[in-house]
């Protein structure tokens, strides 16, 4: 696998593209994307699993049902959730004025929202600047930068990924956009994640290595344990690879899915770096539990603990903080067989053996510590288990604070 | 029920003591606390969840298992947890030291510890310093202070509570103190905290009324979303009251559990309100869920919210970061038919009706928000179920992140 510029333009047939249509305050912000493939694409989606919904994640499953997308309109600035049936006409809305500019079923078009929850959504500056969004479209670097700038909100740093794989002789591209920042805990499935392939898969194939990816990328980042409203990963294939049909269980089908996961973890990575406020990327590993399930719930729950991510902004060796997440994840362990390191750039350090601590180098851990990348490394001691998992997240700080004391007004 | 004062020491035949023995760094801090009732008392407790249980919950657990206690020792400033096999010992020390000076069986004396995890107890100091804390106790409110003092970490404002009530024409008394600033989401238990009763009471009757005080109390506030390795709740019953032993089921029980469920509620609030970095008490109450259990789901996972904390330092009238921890709380629910209101001293005001927005005064929201305790009110609109229920917790402030963010170097 190796990367490639060009983002989810760097596929063959696809376009993108993003313009400012008045919905964000701000008026230098894009806030209107639309990814677009001229061949229907075989398409496979996940959602949030917050028993509240946004309007256009309703929308998006009746439309995803189909198994086909030929594009996915998205929009910044506002939600469109808890916003009743008016939402839900907007959200459907939106779908209808895309599919009449590019000229396809609206059947055929995903909608996404992220924003503020509550807020009318504004369908008629949508409407006014629909043709310029059409217009927009580009299948080049351009018009993947302006779609992934369309969808940000508090984002500071672009996650945006695009590789290509070899399957049976033929250049497979695969490329992603991502958002996600604050109210970040998924389950089930992300932020707003666009992923756009030029490989030919087959549809179930295609749904069931976008859920084996996910539950080992966007389901094991938190940065501050809200469930959005608003998740949505998307992945429209388009088949203009021209490789042999992908289908589950064949070899082509585990190159094609290693590919996947890798992005995805690397979007899912680079999503946890950009949490609010974040000044340090946390990577919490586990191994030596019972199953791979019950270490994903320990690293989840050390990666979650508000405690442990406001010791790492302090550069504070507090290991104990590490203990005692592990100790209310839920699964059982035995807290005197486990071991806990922290790791970065500037070194490696062990401070608790058997559950106890050893002695260490205050100096040095604070110096592993003060680097913006730091892995928590946990091993339980069950062997036999063999469970291993590794989870993403970023300190908490009070930049995290100010951002969430006065996000809305 | 009558507020009193006195603490601990209100009830009859009780004596509380605190010093500094050297455990904390501070030269001026209380750090080791004794409570002793000379007649023998029935007690009840309740532990941490935490797979990693301190050493002194371990010892504790032992020690209550008869169901009967004289004392209770307890030290800041040091957790003794994850200390091993010396740890245990430590906390088997301190109860046989202090059961030597106030001359019972160490096994009628609990243990208890707060503080830093991971660092071993620094047994000496206390040996050294245990006639000193036996010659501080004292059966005057000086003592109750001393204790409560000695109890406290990063804890700014003093929880306790003494009441009065009638058992039989008799008055029976009820003291307690409270220590809880951050690593505080009770399971089952809470941070320290220390009940005192003169009530004559069957043991079995007094753990039934301490189980079901804490379950609406203590078990409802969070801070952090993190569980300590340390909560522990005692009450001792002396029975110096002379009332009638108050047996389960019986009228009387009624009235002790009652005002046993208020005194906990009260504590809980203050330790809420002392939330770690916290200028502001949210409680939080669900109606119209479909049980009990359900509106404690809800109520929890909404001030447990990051987000809502964040809103609320800000008083950011984000309502919608209320329907979307709703949401992801677990339990069914109708988003259409949930109503949202935000309250306190300055005012009320209703901000979401069947899941949608209502227009609301922006000013008259800030002015309600940016008092010191503000209430959050969802109703689900499932009146048949009838479930409510209310949980507290505290803003997420730039405070909490400095105390956490170098708490232990």
């Amino acid at each position: 696998m190796k990367e490639i510029t060009g983002g989810i333009c760097a596929p063959k047939g696809f376009k993108a593209g993003g313009i400012r249509c008045g919905i964000k305050a701000s008026a230098k912000k894009r806030d209107l994307a639309l990814i677009y493939s001229e061949k229907i694409c075989s398409a496979a989606a996940m959602f949030t699993t917050n028993k509240v919904k946004a309007a256009s994640i309703l929308v998006s499953q009746e439309h995803i049902a189909g198994g086909k997308l030929h594009a996915i309109i998205a929009n910044s600035g506002n939600a469109n959730a808890c916003t009743g049936q008016a939402g839900l006409q907007a959200a459907r809305r939106m779908t209808e004025l895309a599919a009449k500019e590019i000229n396809v079923n609206p059947k055929e078009v995903a909608v996404a929202s992220t924003g503020v929850i509550g807020v009318p959504l504004p369908i008629e500056v949508i409407e006014n600047n629909m043709k310029a969004l059409a217009d927009s479209l580009r299948s080049d670097e351009e018009g993947h930068s302006a779609a992934l700038e369309a969808i940000m909100t508090t984002d500071v740093r672009k996650k945006e990924i695009s590789v290509e794989i070899e399957i049976g002789g033929k250049p497979v591209r695969i490329g992603g956009i991502t958002k996600g920042a604050g109210m970040v805990h998924p389950n089930m499935a992300t932020m707003l994640c666009f992923l756009t392939t030029d490989a030919a898969i087959l549809p179930d194939a295609l749904d069931k290595c976008l859920r084996s990816a996910v539950k080992r990328s966007f389901n094991r980042v938190t940065v501050d344990g809200d469930t959005s409203t608003n998740d949505v990963i998307i992945i429209m294939a388009n088949g203009e690879a021209a490789n042999t049909p992908i289908a589950a269980d064949s070899s082509d089908y585990e190159i094609f899915a290693a590919a996947l996961e890798e992005v995805c973890v690397r979007q899912a990575r680079a999503m946890a770096r950009d949490g609010e406020g974040a000044t340090k990327l946390l990577t919490v590993t586990v191994s030596g539990a019972s199953c791979e399930e019950a270490a994903e719930t320990f690293a989840r729950s050390v990666v979650a603990s508000s405690l442990v991510k406001a010791a790492c902004f302090g550069a504070d060796a507090n290991w104990g903080r590490v203990l005692c997440a592990l100790g209310y994840a839920g699964p059982d362990f035995e807290p005197e067989k486990t071991n806990v390191r922290f790791k970065s750039c500037a070194g490696e350090i062990e401070l608790c053996k058997n559950g106890a601590s050893v002695p260490f180098c205050e100096k040095e851990a604070k110096k592993i510590l003060s680097e913006e990348e730091i892995e928590i490394i946990a091993d339980l001691g069950d062997g036999d288990g063999g469970g291993k998992a590794t989870a993403w997240g970023c300190d908490l700080t009070y930049d995290y604070v100010k951002i969430n004391g006065d996000y809305r007004s």
